[in-house]
């Protein structure tokens, strides 16, 4: 039998396919062709079978899925670590909403989202879950450099520098995403803001829209409890409730936080197919509450873990969110088996790739799929010895290890150098943006 | 005026000396002369008033004390991740404990050790309160590296490898005090293991000894639920009104986890200048409970962080501990503002300094402390832009990002690389005790 020719040829100590759950297979290969995943076998059968135009040898690393972030405002990332350790209304009023209102428009977008691609594929994250302004400037920066997301269309109830109507909401996310139409790696969603933000009549044209454009509606639901309050003031519902009554509840809808969920609310996601984003460290760091992702799993509705954005995490390590969420789960299961690090991992791949509608083409190591794959190295001592690879990853791996990472069988990440990048650049262009921000006036 | 010579300055972008609290000192450097910290002052001053035999130029780090991990065993980083996500006892019993029967002995003590100082190193640890069997072992390991610690001398109600008696583990915790007396980095501690695991005759003795030895009790207190209630059937009291009945909650006590407090309890451990170690990571993992940290720091008890062991952490990554620390606190106290980033980094440099009794020496940068340093670079995308350098270091900060590390003015990291080290054979011997303890058998 004479070898095929593929693209790429990964040999890796261990691939973490995530699907089938919680295998780890060792010394495999996987082989790549037009982007594609087209085999997962030993290395040694694909050194027989397969003649790569390009082989990638990991012997101390471990191949797993590209990570992918379900919930994320890239753009604030130049806003990282700006304000901390405040309560939420004094941190988005004293703060982030009026440096927003003096630095908001394409440019900043475009620069942020561009280092948060710098920074997402050197921890081995190949696609997000956007929800900022400006989607067309961000849409076209994850274009040109051929990184994964769903772009969220915003709408809001006031006017930002994005759009000063609701018309103009509609107008501009209806231009977005027939601009993106068809587009390999960007597709859209709808990102209403919140249900206290947006008004039912926006919401019912959402409904209409999202049904006719097939794309999911990606919305901060139930972050606090002060929210669940509010609502059931103004709308003598809690926000769920009066989504479900919109018509919303349904596997379109991208339900980010949900810390505050009643059991019937929990088996009601399960039901309708809804898609939770799990944000722990944003949402500790709020004080927001815990979401009851145990809870969630166990009444068999899907859970996926983002970082939301660097205002609130500080960081886009999905490492990090994966070890955070392992961890919290037990403490407020009060199980320490809950939420285990397979599990944990296919929150950050699979699962997360399901809520984004994308788990046809990600979000696990199987042929057919895109060859959307990361690797992380673990022969530092801070992974050593190693007994369980998924548990090393999870539990003491750093993004900082992870060396290679591939969107669509394309190279991002080769030994640590990001590629196709100009990364002095976007420094230089943080820094920039730096210099405007603290000049700013800003509330004591 | 002729400059004077000293041994080394260094020279950082930002300095945090954690006293005064929350203080960033830009472009300041640190005079460092026998071991000690001479001045901190202004780069162009230092550079007219100190000829150093070394100078270090860190103009985009961030220069900190060297953190004090307040409660490890670090011996047990050679289980890094043996056994995850399973209830306590089945992880103690199924796992740890057949491990240990099989493994436990003063080499195995010296190798993990020696592992551990490579990775705390590599982290910006530079003290840590050790708790675990042959501390003799363990002690040689940490005075050969010059590594700084308070060694435990270990007491518990049961035989070991490490003694077979009370009064063998009574006789070989005074050998090994009496041979690190007058050692300028390794001194000792009392560590009985836990209320439930020593009687009150052994914490009687310990608190005689400690008084006359002058070093703190080291012990788990109130870990999870279940030993309250254990304890308040077996003795009609909670363990820490046990340990106050014997004399024992007083400020040699260093009490670690208290995940279970009450308000009166929480008054008492100030009122008495009991140190509580916060082990975040490791009480989330194994579902143990939230301890009240907010509280406890509000009351006035001093807390100090610590990482707890490798098989249920799974790292000794103290920055991430700090950061886990943070996030958490301000779940629990349902106030954003509960344990702000400074907070953080100083219950991991001086509170912790200060339950190891050490904080006269160490846990802030001070003329005439020992210049036990570590810096943090910032010019890595993951922390960029830089707003709040304190804030950076705590909530984006990695280990992988702490590239200088001294130790009593001493080089233990140079740019990323461990002085003094064989960093291939402590991998080597890691990867030796895998061998043996994946052949072992253990229950299904």
């Amino acid at each position: 039998m004479n070898p095929r020719s593929c693209d790429l040829l990964i040999e890796a100590g261990w691939v973490i396919p995530v699907e089938p759950h919680g295998v780890v297979l060792e010394n495999h290969a996987v082989a790549v062709d037009e982007g594609r995943i087209l085999d997962l076998l030993p290395i040694a059968e694909a050194r027989l079978r397969y003649a790569p135009r390009e082989r990638v040898e990991l012997p101390q690393s471990a191949l797993f899925p590209g990570l992918v972030n379900a919930h994320t405002h890239n753009p604030m990332t130049l806003m990282r670590g700006v304000a901390n350790d405040l309560p939420l209304m004094q941190w988005l009023k004293g703060h982030i909403w009026p440096i927003e209102a003096a630095v908001l428009g394409p440019r900043f977008c475009a620069d942020g989202a561009e280092l948060a691609v710098a920074e997402m594929l050197r921890g081995g994250t190949t696609c997000c879950n956007e929800n900022y302004f400006f989607p067309d400037a961000i849409g076209a920066v994850y274009a040109r450099l051929g990184f994964r997301c769903r772009l969220g269309l915003p709408v809001i109830e006031f006017p930002t520098p994005w759009a000063r109507t609701r018309d103009e909401y509609f107008d501009k996310a209806a231009e977005v995403h027939d601009a993106f139409l068809g587009h390999p790696r960007v597709s859209t969603a709808f990102a209403p803001h919140a249900p206290y933000t947006v008004s039912d009549a926006s919401f019912e044209r959402i409904r209409m829209l999202s049904d006719q454009f097939e794309i999911p509606v990606h919305c901060h639901v139930h972050e606090t409890a002060r929210e669940v309050e509010d609502s059931l003031r103004e709308h003598g519902q809690r926000p769920l409730s009066r989504l479900q009554r919109l018509g919303l509840v349904n596997r379109h809808l991208i339900a980010v936080h949900m810390t505050q969920l009643t059991e019937a609310e929990i088996a009601l996601c399960a039901a309708e197919g809804v898609s939770v984003v799990h944000c722990p460290e944003s949402n500790l760091k709020l004080a927001s509450g815990f979401a009851p992702v145990e809870a969630l799993r166990r009444a068999g509705a899907n859970v996926a873990l983002g970082t939301d954005g660097c205002a609130s995490n500080n960081d886009l390590d999905m490492i990090g969110e994966m070890r955070s969420a392992a961890l919290l789960a037990k403490a407020v299961a009060q199980d320490a088996a809950a939420v285990d690090a397979a599990s944990a991992l296919r929150m950050a791949t699979l699962d997360a790739a399901q809520a984004l509608d994308l788990d046809g083409e990600i979000g696990s190591i199987e042929p057919g799929k895109q060859a959307d794959l990361a690797a992380m190295r673990f022969d530092d001592p801070e992974t050593q010895p190693l007994y369980d690879p998924i548990a090393q990853l999870v539990y003491a791996g750093a993004r900082q290890q992870v060396h290679w990472v591939w969107i669509a069988g394309e190279a991002k990440l080769r030994e640590r150098e990001l590629t196709g990048m100009d990364l002095p650049g976007i420094l230089a262009r943080a820094r920039e943006w730096r210099e405007r921000i603290v000049r700013l006036p800003r509330p004591a």
